[in-house]
């Protein structure tokens, strides 16, 4: 294990995250809140202590696997911790466990929250709480090792460990431009976005948190009703770009060079499937709420965006809703949107894969002398790659199995238990009754808190980094 | 496909249900009910039927694995079917899908029922709910093609198709004499715990009852509240057999040749830390209800040794314990019992084959050079069987999650929709809330009925049969 190369990466981490708070400090200086000197504290500590760090630069940089998924993990670990600090300071929370939750919901792009209500906090926690959610969308460590002196061969191994989905694939031959490719592309779609709810009538500062937490599939709200009082034009925006934010960004660049049939591939389009389909039976189901067609559809269609996206934002108590509705709601959290987006849950190719493998199976039964391979977009699936999905599979409900049984310890009701640990493990923010669209995950034991983040940073780097982390194998010395 | 071979099999199979009307209708002369007409006339068809379809033996009696899998799920569905026509004969119930509903919970040793009380039953009646559960535990094809006069090497396929658990070994060279050895354990320890029974001061028809709805692991009860009002001895008989049933049977066989490390392999010893871990973490989640350790105890080991063995008998509410003590119980209804025994759920060497699987890949991702096999007792896992068992948990998601869906259509709440098809398609019987211990089944719809009986016919075989009986690739023509 090349610990020096695991220090000084956390040292730039810390130098990077001491530039984030730039963000909520220039709101503070906007809305003239004393609370932005709390960040200005954080900012310095993460700058005096990462600036220890990279001081010297390792002699050996060659990182293999198995760093890369350690990185990753401690990288999540301590810029959550790092930026919970703000929330101490500025005294929004007394306990370091809730702004830890706070944080690691942010980044994770979570987005469940530990405050009962939002509206009365400073605009500069918004902005920070809004603004963890955009730089987590895309992944961090891919980020600064697009930017640090380092080997290019490293980065494939933090990219792997970071990146969502089943596989990574370059666009580009260099790592470095695939991810400046992939972050232009986010970034100009948080602009659109950004300038598009302006147009709607929408404050800027509202806009920009919006189009933050809506690009990172985040959800932290900043009305204490999430998204239920913007108006029905705003909420329409809103659903179209939580969607766009859960399309593999390779899409978007193979369509900018005019690929569209490569572009609109299997998990796009099954993607949007279970879209339209989750839509339809939850639109018919809460007819008989809304009472027209129109409100049935336009509250259908942002909280099934809204879910499937793992995003999180409401524009409906919909643990009100009629069961059926709220069972496909719960089923969407699970499959999430597609790889190589900023959503999370299983991953719509993820589920392809793992069914063809069925399906395979099946045809292997009645015909046991055919050897068939699983091809998706006519290219046969690797082996490796099903072999990790199956992986992915067993420790998922390893990992979900686990959780729910620790926070049960809490007493409260199985739909509450079951739904949080669905909201977590699949970075989506809300579930049903105790944690439902009105309630939040203030009231849960220090020990379920701790869980639930963990939970919340094992499913945003899809579990394996933090395993890897935890195991003794990792940690031997060869 | 060799569609003669099919029907000579299910003529063979009405032949020997008729066979098996014989046991309620033996009831019936000694409780003198007129009721075992019901169970004569449904003798006579079921005789009547099957004599004309195996009058002509098929000159080509070859079948390959396709074959195996259709001939097991159509078999399972026409007993189903045949052995529904006592309770509407009888007039017990005068609904057929109530009918059906019953007899495949009864084959499929589930032990749901649709009866909201079973005490005014007549006698016959229970006894061919608890016959059925007997019948269906060990297999009935298998034993059938035990009896048949066919080339030996055909049974393997039924074997395969029919046997619970990822692999099926043959503990003699001749599937033959392997299914013999395994109904005569199942024999001797069906009329041992009789004895016991009968020693314990119960009368002969609730011993005999007992013993058949154990030994089956299934669940039908022959009084209002399970097995609550019996002693706490009796109780405590029924938790050791529950367990028994619930092992490998190849084990008995490996000790009784005094291969007692064999006897004692991976599965086993899994298997029973799982029972112990959870009868005491629900013991000391429900000591508040008890008050004694004694009562904690008797009630946790009796309630998790019949959920994990997929039985289904209770001896309390659980309904009303803790949400931790519910949590346990649901999550041992998943995880299961052994391969090769008469228990449901997903079968442990199932869960441990997985879990290997995903240990194997973090050890994959920390040396990604070093190629290591799955082992279990000491012997690598082959390939195949570890596709099929993911094969199998990508299924059994599917499965579960669209008969969620298409039940929740009902409306009921989701705790009541998640334990139904939770203990249907595991095979256990009771689940909570709306299907809890002192509820039942009677009050879903018609639909909802429907597809909790293909839950229980696909769970019992174990999925594939019933999907492949559904794949248009199996009915194409070569």
């Amino acid at each position: 294990m090349n610990l020096r190369m695991i220090k000084y990466t956390l040292g730039w981490l810390l130098v990077f995250e001491a530039a984030f708070f730039v963000v909520p400090m220039l709101t503070a200086l906007v809305y003239l809140e004393s609370a932005g000197l709390g960040f200005l504290w954080s900012a310095l500590i993460c700058l005096a202590l990462g600036g220890l760090l990279v001081l010297k630069k390792p002699k050996k940089s060659t990182i293999y696997a198995k760093e890369g998924f350690v990185i990753v993990a401690l990288s999540w670990i301590v810029m959550s911790i790092f930026g919970s600090l703000p929330f101490l300071f500025t005294g929004v929370t007394d306990s370091f466990v809730d702004a830890l939750f706070e944080t690691s919901s942010g980044f994770t792009t979570t987005g469940a929250s530990i405050f009962r209500t939002v509206e009365d906090l400073p605009k500069c926690i918004l902005m920070w709480r809004s603004f963890t959610h955009w730089v987590g969308g895309m992944g961090v460590l891919v980020f600064i090792m697009a930017f640090l002196p380092l080997g290019g061969g490293q980065n494939m191994h933090i990219m792997r460990a970071e990146s969502p989905g089943p596989e990574v694939s370059k666009l580009v031959p260099k790592v470095k431009h695939t991810a400046l490719i992939l972050y232009s592309i986010y970034f100009a779609l948080t602009v659109l976005q950004f300038i598009i709810l302006l147009f709607s009538g929408m404050s800027a500062f509202d806009a920009i948190n919006t189009a933050f937490s809506t690009a990172g599939t985040g959800g932290f709200g900043i009305r204490n009703d999430s998204f239920s009082s913007f108006s029905a034009v705003q909420q329409i925006i809103v659903t179209v770009f939580m969607l766009v934010f859960s399309i593999n960004f390779n899409s978007y660049y193979l369509a900018l060079r005019l690929k569209f049939r490569e572009a609109f591939n299997n998990e796009v389009r099954t993607f949007l499937l279970v879209v339209a389909v989750s839509i339809g039976i939850v639109a018919f189901n809460i007819y008989g709420v809304y009472g027209t067609v129109g409100e049935a559809l336009r509250h259908a269609a942002f909280n099934v965006a809204s879910l499937i996206s793992t995003t999180g934002f409401t524009t409906a108590n919909f643990d009100l809703w009629p069961s059926l509705a709220k069972t496909v709601l719960v089923l969407v959290m699970f499959i999430g949107a597609c790889a190589g987006s900023t959503g999370g849950g299983m991953k719509v190719s993820r589920l392809v894969i793992a069914f063809k493998g069925f399906a395979r199976e099946i045809n292997t039964l009645v015909h046991p002398k055919q050897v068939k391979k699983i091809t998706i977009d006519k290219r046969a699936v690797d082996g490796e790659v099903i072999r990790s999905v199956n992986s992915y599979l067993a420790c998922y409900i390893l990992v979900f199995a686990l959780s729910l049984l620790l926070i049960t310890i809490d007493g409260r009701d199985l739909v509450t238990n079951f739904t949080a640990v669905a909201a977590t493990l699949n970075n989506v923010g809300p579930g049903l009754a105790g944690v439902g669209p009105v309630s939040n995950f203030a009231d849960f034991s220090v020990f379920s808190k701790l869980v639930l983040i963990f939970d919340m940073i094992a499913g945003r780097l899809e579990l394996f980094p933090m395993l890897v982390l935890l195991s003794p194998a990792a940690w031997k010395k060869a």
